[in-house]
């Protein structure tokens, strides 16, 4: 039986779900200064970008693509930064973050920064939104 | 006539040549704690992964993978760490940085971070390496 593939129980608890393209869950950070996807491939065990299957990898590039594209629509940013680090949590993920040249941490990256929450509204109008723009059912 | 690309001045500035891949310019960063290399797509005017065309994005997606076992294969690294930024310089390009759990940022991200450089013999070495591994010219 092939091992079930389940949400690392610390993105889990990070985030809100947005939901699933063909090979990514995708979820959402609520971060009040800049919106934070997230792109989790739903491949058990996979940590690392450079040990996918090839048709894995192409997916999921094209899922960054879309999702990134998504993201700007809605968020009307000024840059995207896209990082896949895992450190700490292990499971395979992809950030994608749309940054603002007006926010409070531009131009420095913002991985690894602590993150003020915005309102609770306000983030789950963006995840209708996301969710709209990526053609999912909320 | 096509505009041409050349590699961005203050990239240039900060890194060391290694080679070319299909797509991408590969060129490394002298730091001592945390190997790192940049991959630069020799696409002018490209920004962001989002905007690349289907099949850049796909090549490109397959050197950050190759780049990628080729770089945990010379330096053994615990992990890898990817990421397209550019708030600074705006010409894409790709970190793939090799982080060991005993270097002294570890587990936090080393993006923005200061990086110390190493000896020049040991980052020609490595250089040399890095050739080696992706059957490049040197």
């Amino acid at each position: 039986m092939p091992e079930a593939w389940s949400l690392h129980p610390q993105l889990d608890a990070d985030t809100a779900p947005v939901g699933d393209l063909a090979l990514s869950r995708v979820v959402a950070m609520n971060v009040a200064d800049y919106p934070w996807l997230i792109l989790v491939p739903r491949i058990p065990g996979a940590v690392e970008i450079a040990d996918l299957e090839a048709a894995d990898a192409a997916r999921l590039m094209e899922e960054i693509a879309l999702a990134s594209r998504g993201l700007r629509e809605v968020t009307g940013c000024d840059k995207l930064n896209v990082a896949a680090i895992g450190n700490v949590v292990p499971q395979l993920h992809v950030h994608i973050v749309a940054r603002r040249k007006t926010d409070p941490f531009w131009p420095k990256p913002v991985f690894g920064q602590p993150a003020r929450a915005g309102e609770a509204a306000e983030f789950l109008g963006f995840i209708g939104d996301i969710r709209h723009r990526l053609k999912m059912a909320g």
